[in-house]
C-alpha cells in the first residue's frame, strides 16, 4: 500500500487489517516510524476536525508536521499541484495528506512520487480516512458489519462520505439504505429498493449516519429551510425514541445542531458523534503506519 | 485547579504559589508532564506576544502543539465554539488557550470539559496570564505587594489588563491609582481618591503601568490625537525624570512608541517592558504546570 | 558569524566552509543544538520552497519552530519589526529567517540583537541561502568553481537571485554572463561582453541559471507574451540540444513551464531543479549549525 486514494483502492482483507491496527491504538498501543519522518497537510478547504485529526495521529506516532499554509503558497504564483509536491518530495517530505475541492484531484498523482499520499476529501468524491473511522465506530459496537442495516440520510448526492461509506460498507456485508430529500437521491427515488423515508428507517436501521446539511455546497438549490429539513427529514425526538434499541446514530461533523438532528440528542446515548471524532485519530494512524512502515 | 478564566479565581495563596513555581522556571528549573500531551491555543483575535509566549511556555515544557487557523476553521461553518472545544477534546487535546473578543466567553464553557481551558485574553475583561507576569515582575524587583503604589495609565475602560491587575494587586495588598484621561475611567474621576492626574502619579508611584491605546477598539471616541496625549497624559522624558529612583515603567505592549511612552524610554534603565515579556513564558509555564500535573 | 544577511558578508573562505558542511549534511551527517533551540521564519511574502526549506533544516537539526502568521501579527497593530523581533527575542527565540519585500530591511537590524538572523530574501537585494544552495549544486556536479562559464538567463532587475549569485560566483573564479530580454539588463547590452544572446550562451556555458519571470513584480513593464519570451529568450527543446554535453540547467522555483523552460525539459537529464531544492535543505543546515554552534 503506498497511497491511500479512495476505499476502492482497498481489499477486504486490507480493510479489516486497518481496522485491526486501529483497534490496537485504540487501545493504547504504540508505534513510530525507524527514521525521522516528515508529513505535510495540504489543505486547500478549511476543515477543523480533520486537518487536527491527521495532525495529532501524526504528532502521536511521532512524526514531524511541517506547517504549508495554502493560501500563502506558490500555488498562488501558478505552480501545478504536481509540481508542489515534487518540491515537497525533493525537500525531504515523505508523507502527504491532500484535501482539494477537485474530484479524483488525485487521478494524475499517482505512481508519480516515492512520497506517500492520503487524500484527505475531494470534493464531491471520496473521503476514505472517514470512511474508516465509521467502520471502526460500527465494529466497535456491533462486532461484525454482515446482515447489519444502515442508513445513510441527507445530501446524498454531494456527499463523499456517502460515497466512501457506500461502497465500504456494501463490500463488508451490510445494507445500506438511503433517506432524506428524494430530489438529492442520485437515481428515481420513488422506484428503488434503497430509498425510504426516514420514519420507515428509524424502524429497521441498525445505524442511523446523518449528514451534514452542506449548505456551501447547494445555495442554489437549497429549497428546505432548516426548521423545514428538521420537522421532514431530520432526527427529532420523537423520531429518536422510535430507533432500536441497540441502535446508533452517526454523524460526520461538524452537526448543524436542530437541523440533521435534534439539539439534545447530540450528545444522548445512542450518539456516536464524538466518538466517532476519537476514532479518526485511530483510524488514521492506521493508515499512516501501513503505509509508512517497511 | 482545573482552568484559569480570571484572576478572581485564583485564592491568594494559589497566586503565590504560581509565582513562586514562575520564579522556579524563570532560574532554570523543569518540568515536564509525564504522559504525551497536546495543546491547542485557539486565537480568534491577532496577537503575536501572548499566542507566541503561550507557545514557547508549551514547548519548553515539552507539550505538543497542534496548530489551529481560527479563521479556517468549521466555526466558519457555523459550528458553536462549545462544538469546536468537544471536538477537539474527542480527538485528544488535553488543553486549550483562548483568547476572543467576547467578554466572558469562558462562563458558558465551565464545567463541561475535562480538557484544562485558559482564558488568554475576553474583549474587554480579563487577562489573567498578562496579570500573572506583570504581579511576577513586580514581585522581582520590591520582594513584596504590601505597600506599593500602583498607577495604571491610560485605556482604562476598554483594559483587561487594568481589571486583571487591579483585583490581584489589591487582594496581595498594593495600592492601585489610575491616571490618563478622565472620561475613560469608569466613574466621577474629579471625586474619586483614586484618580490621579499624571504629574502627581509620577511623583508618588513605585510602578508606573502604562496600557496601550487601543486604536482598534474606540477609533470613533478617540478624541486624542497621538501628539496630544502623549503630551497631556503619556510618559515624557520630562516626566520620567521626576519618577521615584527606585520607580520601574511598565507596559504590556504592543507600545505605541511615542504616544504611551517616549521612544527613547522604552529600552531605558527604569524600563521593565522586554522583562514583563521574558517573565511571561514564565508565568504560562507555571500555569501549564498547576493545571496538568497529576 | 552571528548573522547572514548577504553573500557579502561571507569570505571565501566561509563560503567554502558551509559548503563542506552542506556536503556533510548531504551525505547524512548528523548535528545538534546542545541545548533547547527555538527558531520563528518571519515570511512577510508569500514563499512555498523556501519557508518550507527552512523549516525542514530545522527540524533535521532538532530545533524548535516557533509558527508565526506574518498576517495575524502584531504588526497589523503599527509595531515595528525591531520591535516585532526585540519581543521575539525577550521571548526567547534564538534564531529569526526573514523574508520582506523591502530591499535591504536588514541593514537597520545589525548589531541589535543577540538573536541570529537570517536574510531568507528581501525585495529585489539579496537570498543568500538561495545563493549557496546554487554554489552547492554547482560545486557537486564540476567539483570546482574557477573557469566555468555561468549564463543567468531572464529577469536579472529584479532578481535576487542574480545578484547574489553573481557576486558569489565572480569572487570563487567563475565567469558570470547574462542572457534575456536586454531591457532587463542593468546597463548597456548592446556593448556589454557580458550579456549575450541566449543561442550564444547555449553554445559555451557550463551552467544556464534560468530565473522566474516574475509576473508579480512588474505586470506593467511586461512586454512579452509567455510564448513570444520562451521562443525568443527561453530554453526550447531545439535550443537544449545544443548545450554542451556536461551542461546543467539550473532554476530557483517555482518554474513557468514553456516559458523559461520547455515543460519536457524541467525533468531532463540535464536539469539539477530538483537536485536544487533538495540542496537547499542541506544549505540552510549549513547555515544555522555555523549560526549556532558555540
Amino acid at each position: 500500500m503506498k497511497n491511500l486514494f479512495s476505499m476502492k483502492d482497498l481489499t477486504t482483507e486490507e480493510i479489516y487489517k486497518l481496522l485491526k491496527t486501529a483497534e490496537s491504538f485504540a487501545k493504547g498501543e504504540c508505534w513510530t516510524p525507524e527514521e525521522q519522518t516528515f508529513a505535510v497537510n495540504l489543505f486547500f478547504e478549511p476543515s477543523t476536525r480533520t486537518k487536527t485529526s491527521f495532525e495529532m495521529a501524526e504528532r502521536k506516532l511521532g512524526i514531524e508536521v511541517i506547517p504549508f499554509e495554502a493560501g500563502a503558497s506558490s500555488i498562488l504564483k501558478g505552480e501545478t499541484m504536481e509540481d508542489t509536491l515534487r518540491t515537497l518530495e525533493s525537500i525531504g517530505v515523505d508523507l502527504a495528506v491532500i484535501r482539494h475541492k477537485q474530484d479524483a484531484f488525485y487521478e494524475d498523482l499517482a505512481g508519480k512520487f516515492n512520497m506517500r499520499i492520503i487524500n484527505g476529501g475531494d470534493g464531491c468524491g471520496q473521503h476514505p480516512t472517514q470512511s474508516l473511522l465509521d467502520l471502526l465506530t460500527i465494529k466497535q459496537e456491533f462486532g461484525k458489519f454482515e446482515g447489519l442495516k444502515v442508513t445513510i440520510v441527507g445530501d446524498l448526492s454531494h456527499s463523499r462520505v456517502a460515497r466512501s461509506n457506500t461502497e465500504a460498507l456494501t463490500t463488508l456485508g451490510a445494507e445500506v439504505y438511503y433517506s432524506g430529500p428524494p430530489e438529492w437521491f442520485e437515481g428515481d427515488a420513488a422506484n428503488s429498493e434503497y430509498y425510504v423515508d426516514i420514519d420507515e428507517a428509524i424502524s429497521f436501521s441498525d445505524v442511523l449516519m446523518l449528514l451534514r446539511i452542506q449548505h456551501e455546497r447547494h445555495d442554489s438549490t437549497m429549497d428546505h429551510s432548516a426548521e423545514h429539513y428538521h420537522e421532514r427529514y431530520g432526527l427529532t425526538v420523537e423520531r429518536e425514541n422510535k430507533m432500536k434499541p441497540s441502535g446508533i446514530i452517526m454523524h460526520p461533523g461538524p452537526v448543524n445542531r436542530g437541523v440533521e438532528i435534534a439539539d439534545s440528542l447530540v450528545d444522548s446515548g445512542k450518539s456516536r458523534i464524538f466518538k466517532q471524532m476519537e476514532n479518526g485519530v485511530y483510524a488514521r494512524m492506521a493508515v499512516l503506519k501501513h503505509l509508512l512502515e517497511k
